[in-house]
C-alpha cells in the first residue's frame, strides 16, 4: 500500500523532481506492532537532511500518522518515506512556493534468515568505488546510483558488499554501515566524504561508551578490516549483522554483540 | 504532453527505480519542425550510458517515432526522454528481468531572450562543488543533486553559474559545458571525474578542428577562466551562448563564434 500526500495511490506525477534528479530524501522505518521503531532518531536525520537541500520538512505527527496508517494491523512491516521536492517544471532551479511531496510505501518484513544474526555473513568487497561528494555526505537521499551499480556486482555468493572510497578507505555495505572491533573498541568509518550516516549506527555511537564499549570514528583501510577481531553490519531492520567471512577472510563473533543487542532498537527481531 | 512507456499518461508507478534511486538516465532534445537535432548523438550518449549503467535500451526507432508524436505540428519543442530501471522492489538490488520504462516530455521551447546568444550572458561561480565520481563521469543519468543545489544559490541576476570540483578545478555549468578561447585554440575541461559530457560539447569537439580551430581538452584552473580571450557556454538548447561577463570581469565576444555556429546544430534558434 502507497500513500501520496496522505492519499492511497499507486502512481505520482510523472514531473516530480525526484524522479528527474533524484531531488529527495528517504527514510526506512521498522515498525512493530504500530511502533516506529527510533522514530525521533529518523526524524531527526530526515529534518536534517531537508535543512541540508534546502527542502521544507512535513509535520512529524502527520507522518507518524501516516505510517501507523499504513502498518495498522500489524506485527511487523517495512514503511519507507520518500520526500520529494514535488512537481515542477523541466530544469534544476526550484520554483518558489513548490510544495514538497511524501510518498509513503508499506513493504512486508524482509525474510533475511534468522542465521544471519546468530551466525553472521558472508561480505565480499565491492569494484565500485564510492565518489567523494562532500555537500551530500552522511545524508539519505535519492542520489543512489553507485549503489545500484556496486549491487550489480554479485547475486546471492554473498549477502552484502563492503565499498571503499576513492582513496580505498573503506566506507560501509551498499545497504548497512560497518563497524570493526579493534582491542575490543569500535571503529567505524568517518563519513565526511561520502556515505550515509545510518541511524543504527549514530544509536551504537552514542551508546556504546555508556555500556563500557569505547567507540572510534576514523579512516579505515582495508588493512584494518583484515586485521580487526570481528567485523559487524548495521541499518535498521537487520539490527547488527556480525560478519562471517569477508573475502575468503574467515571472522569470529565479537564477545561485544550481546551488550550492544541491549541498546534499545538493536535487538534482534 | 507525456507518454509512458508509449502511452499517454501524466503518472508513473510509485516504485518507479528512479524515483527512489535517480536509477536512469535523460536526453534533452530539440526537435525543429519534426526533426530532432543532432539525433545520432543523443542517440549515441544515451546507448553507451545504457552499457555503462546495465541498462537495456530501447530501439531507437521507437524513441524517434515516439518524439515525433509528442512534436507533430509545431515549429520547435523540446523533448526529454527519461529513461529509468522500471519498477522494482524495495532495495538497489536489480531483479531479473526488470523491465526499463522509458518516459517522453513534451515542453515549450524555453523563451530565453535572443540577445543571450546574440550578446552574451552573465555566469556566476557556485559555491557548491561538483564530486568526484569517475564511475558516473560524463553520463547524463538523473543523480543531480549539486545542480540542484547549486541553481539554489542564485535567482535572476545571472543566466548560469560554473561548477567548479572538489580540486577547484572549473568543469562546467549547471546545465551546459563551457569552452574557453586562448591564442585561438578551444578549452573545455576534462569530465573524467565529474561533469556530463554534452552532444553540443562534443559536435565542437569533433568538428571545430575541420574549420581551423583547434580544441584542446585539458584542466582549467580559475586562474585560466580569468585570463580566457573569451568564454562560451553551449547545450543541445542555447547552442552557444557568449559569456559577457563571469563574477565582474567582462569578457568580448570571440571572433570565433560565426565559424562555430557554422557547425550543423549549432546554428542560434
Amino acid at each position: 500500500m502507497i500513500l501520496v500526500d496522505g492519499v492511497a495511490q499507486s502512481q505520482v506525477d510523472a514531473t516530480d523532481r525526484n524522479l528527474h534528479y533524484g531531488d529527495g530524501l528517504f527514510e526506512t522505518l521498522a515498525v512493530f506492532a504500530g511502533e516506529i521503531r527510533c522514530w525521533e532518531d529518523h526524524w531527526r536525520r530526515l529534518s536534517e537532511g531537508c535543512q541540508r537541500l534546502g527542502l521544507p520538512c512535513p509535520d512529524p505527527a502527520l507522518l507518524e500518522h501516516e505510517v501507523s496508517e499504513l502498518s495498522k494491523n500489524t506485527d511487523r512491516k517495512v514503511v519507507k518515506i520518500l520526500l520529494t521536492r514535488g512537481s515542477g517544471p523541466r530544469g534544476y532551479r526550484v520554483q518558489p512556493g513548490a510544495a514538497p511531496r511524501r510518498i509513503l510505501i508499506a513493504n512486508d518484513w524482509p525474510d533475511h534468515p534468522p542465521q544471519h544474526a546468530q551466525e553472521g555473513v558472508r561480505v565480499r568487497l565491492c569494484q565500485t568505488r564510492l565518489g567523494h561528494n562532500p555537500a551530500l555526505a552522511g545524508l539519505k537521499h535519492c542520489n543512489r546510483l553507485e549503489q545500484v551499480l556496486a549491487r550489480q556486482e554479485w547475486q546471492d555468493e554473498a549477502e552484502e558488499g563492503l565499498m571503499l572510497d576513492l582513496d580505498g578507505n573503506v566506507i560501509e555495505g551498499t545497504m548497512s554501515n560497518v563497524f570493526l572491533v579493534r582491542e575490543n573498541t569500535l571503529v567505524t568509518p568517518a563519513l565526511s566524504r561520502c556515505g550515509v550516516a545510518g541511524v543504527t549506527r549514530q544509536r551504537i555511537i552514542d551508546r556504546s561508551p555508556k555500556l563500557g564499549i569505547p567507540v572510534e570514528i576514523s579512516k579505515v583501510g582495508l588493512e584494518q578490516v583484515e586485521e580487526a577481531q570481528a567485523l559487524f553490519l548495521c541499518n535498521t531492520l537487520i539490527g547488527l549483522w556480525p560478519v562471517r567471512s569477508f573475502e575468503g577472510r574467515d571472522y569470529p563473533l565479537s564477545d561485544l554483540l550481546p551488550t550492544l543487542r541491549t541498546i534499545d532498537g538493536l535487538e534482534v527481531s
